[in-house]
């Protein structure tokens, strides 16, 4: 990581990235339950409000929505990706140059690299080429860090989580997504042995409201700085009540217990005032 | 997609794409119902009809005839292809530069995409290339998005088709070509998920009048922004009529009903004329 | 295919190449019967004949004895080539740089194609490459189409051949040279789905003046443009003799039976006069 | 090698290399027993000692630490490295282009090179690309030659160490990083066949003061021309400490015995002063 | 080849190369029976013998001796190599690029070439780019033709390396180094079959001094050129005397017997003089 280079996508040294790629990585499926989901404006304007720090989106929905949304979104160019669709060890092609990004007005790259699989040789030459691209133009460096493959048998264990973050650090990210290990003490250990770099909490499956919160509170305290989520916002019926929440836990470090308070008021206040 | 991209190859907003490569796909087989198919003029004399918003072809065939025809013909380069003759997870090769295509006079590119084949990964950094060759140079992109492989138990079915559509618009397509999967209700989620990336459906087999236009109607009411179309036209006897029956469907709302009923016209127009 | 690209190797729009790669295609083996064709200024010296349009040989030769030959001969650099020493599916290392071939005075490339192969993917991509490196260079392109690979059944049938004289035109040949099919009417049919790309009756294997000049013959008549050989004449004691009459056969419309007489009458001179 | 590059790594023609690297190459269960030496700062103060001639990270550490410390660390940008998590034959991915390193002010890099991979061809154009681009910079070369690889039964014996250090002075290395063949005798041979190349010992595993010193004494006497340590250094409580008993035996000439008094006098001292 | 490029590394039309690359083909075994022909020094000093027309080492050795010895030595820059560590099918990495090997002064370039390796695709494509680049540069080329692979049954038989040396004439090379094939017959064969490039008789495993001259003068009469030897020279207590004895065969078109004698009165002057 290189001070400083992570400014453009978090505010007093936290993050919240929105990340909106799933139509790439797991098809349609993930838009079902909320049909508006699938439309991009919908989820570009969740991402205008304040508390996300990034948005990150691949090339064909940057260069269709972006240009709109540029005074009020933060664009996080993820260069890589792949569809679930295909067999053999994890991999990801790079669908998006990084000039080609910059030249759109992406202020980070987010990368997802697969430690542990036998291609993880391959990616992180990939990842070098991008970093160091990015790098040239003063963009920030984000590893969607996510071990998996033949030769891994645990990966969400503590120690593959630490080695994860590790690896973000080693390999030259600004801030690496690692899925949260289970405990207080392994999120811990994780953000211990990553150094400078930030460490965000990966926001995985939707589940509830209180045990989403919860889990970031405890990651916040562990020592994360943040969240990059996707499916926990867009997949709710009303994503900006579930970000007024986030916010109070990763910016104004106040509980999931009080955030929960926050979102109650909210949802009141829309009743009456929408 | 880049708003604006597409509008070399589309009229009002819709394509009805020309598609001749099933030399190279295929084979001359494609050719031996209808033989004069085989000889390039014959089809780039049927590409000059008004309708036909892109004529795409391998660069042999550009090289060799375009130049006669680039004042009534929009050349899509169709850049990459391959033959069937080999075995292998679907693959493609780019036989076509963009730059060079470009330098013929061709306004946008056709690029075939396997998702889902062990493959992806290759194709897609292909894809990447073209797309953002072509983008410096202000041409439109189509993709042809048929998910095949090892992985794919069912590759017409809908959630399949939604997939594919996505793709497009996720990896930077202006202009998707799926094949129809099956029914108005999983064409219009496949129309639905593609942002704003406009959706075409693939001709297929050859089929009777009757059907196709009926599939081209429902496809159009679906939400689908026209058609891209190979056998279905060159292997009729005579592929200009059915053309007049497509322009009514897909450019001027007109339903399979009535549309032939300007085919029968135009049957007894040349019968009397010619 | 460009118009024209192919002038510089064909003669009033007929060919006839002269092909001398057998020693890295086949090995010293092929030189045995008449040793003196192992020595390349022996067919250099062939090739001088009038009729022969073409001259195909790889870079090493070409370097060693073309400047003594350039009034003399029109070089047609064969650019790919491999042993057959090796096992695997069919595949042709690329030899020769275009640039190179161009500063040492060649006029055309010649490229080696198995479609079918499981490399045919791969070796598209470079004949891409070259054939558009000839293109920036106003050389002409011969391709030599040959399907063979796993997948392949019945590399010399008429529907391989077709699919192989299609295939040179679709990816951009001016020329392609392919297996005679066994019939005239198959000769036919890949001359007809060729577009403006000529298509040459590979020589083959050494055969009697008889069998090969009425397979020649009937070549022409069914399309052909021409031949590319190399056994059928350096492998015989008088090559320039069988060159004579294949000049009359090809470049002025007369039979084999003509043909064959200008053989007997110019052997009666070459007894009296040398 | 190239004489002279290697200045910049050592003293007095010897070298004393700290490497920390292991964050990727083996995770962070490197670090659990001195939990402080996941923090790169600790690390980065004990590279400090004067005794040491280099320092040996990855990129990312590089980028966050190395500014703080250009004036009293000598960066060697180790420019390859893998995780342990994945599954084949040995490999390494160059993470870190030698442009980059010289950027950030690295005077030499260090290239991991798995003689007797199944991957060594490929690791050696790549060392050769990385070699001749750290020439252009005048910075020296460093090769962690580490035969390993389905092949190899004994990747410790002495004709394996030999021919490991023979192939760092073959292929271009200034420096080269051998494991401990076992014996004075082994030691000699790998340094006699190594020419002008330095052979520098590793480190390898932690082990006690005692055996550790005394086997750098017999590595230095068989003609080694230093140590690259990292384990058996940072993993030590005191590390300052064992470089101080390093710097007699590998610039000093003492012996292990006279060193290890250098210890205890600097464990009282350090009783009393810290 | 192109004609007089090999004049850099033969005297009046003939040569004798010396090659020490065996540190890296084989490792320090092959040092171990005269262990000071380790270094490199040692060997220098015997390539300066007038009869030696190049030397051929890696960049390695180069870069660290060659300095010392450029008015006395003549510089083939042995371009790639590999250990006999690693398993599979016979390939060879490129470890110095044309461009550096010219910068450091050599006059010619040397290059293995495993015909009928699974890897002869890829390889015969390094060497063209190698080629290339010497022809660039006016340097000389070298190949050390040696079919090999998992496709050959006889590697030294006559229509093997009849075919070897005529894939050094066809691919470019100035000289061809090929083993001996086992008899007069067969060997001319092989030169008769390359062309105006030359054969140089590979020198092989440490023989007696009679058998070896009898085997190189047969060669010589058989058509070769000359020589390329490394063990049979640096393996020997005394390579100068040999040196001096192939000199005769070489270059004097003496006899084995001749040159022995030349070797016994040089015995007997070395005796008294030394």
């Amino acid at each position: 990581m290189r001070p400083g280079a992570d400014s453009a996508v978090t505010h007093s040294g936290k993050a919240l990235i929105l990340a909106y790629d799933h139509g790439l990585e797991h098809g349609p499926v993930d838009f079902e339950d909320v049909p508006a989901s699938a439309d991009p404006e919908t989820v570009f304007d969740v991402a205008t409000h304040d508390a996300v720090t990034g948005f990150g989106v691949q090339k064909g929905l940057a260069e269709a929505y972006y240009p709109s949304y540029e005074n009020d979104v933060t664009l996080l160019a993820k260069v890589n990706g792949t569809s679930n669709m295909w067999m053999g060890e994890p991999d990801s092609a790079v669908n998006w140059s990084v000039e080609s990004a910059a030249d759109l007005g992406a202020e980070a790259i987010g990368f997802t690299f697969y430690g542990g699989s036998n291609n993880e040789v391959e990616m992180a030459e990939e990842f070098r080429d991008a970093q160091e691209a990015a790098r040239d133009r003063d963009m920030g460096v984000v590893m969607w860090s996510y071990p998996r493959g033949q030769g891994l048998k645990d990966d969400t264990g503590g120690s593959t989580i630490a080695y994860a973050s590790r690896l973000g650090f080693e390999l030259g990210a600004d801030i690496t997504k690692v899925k949260y290990p289970g405990s207080a003490d392994a999120m811990q250990w994780a953000c211990d042995v990553a150094g400078d770099t930030k460490v965000v909490m990966s926001g995985g499956s939707k589940t509830s409201d209180r045990e989403f919160l919860e889990t970031v509170e405890t990651a916040m305290s562990a020592g994360a700085s943040g969240l990059a989520v996707g499916r926990n916002v867009f997949q709710r019926e009303n994503p900006t009540e579930l970000l007024d929440a986030l916010e109070q836990v990763i910016f104004e470090d106040e509980t999931a217990d009080e955030a929960l308070g926050v979102m109650s008021s909210a949802e009141s206040h829309a009743t009456t005032s929408d």
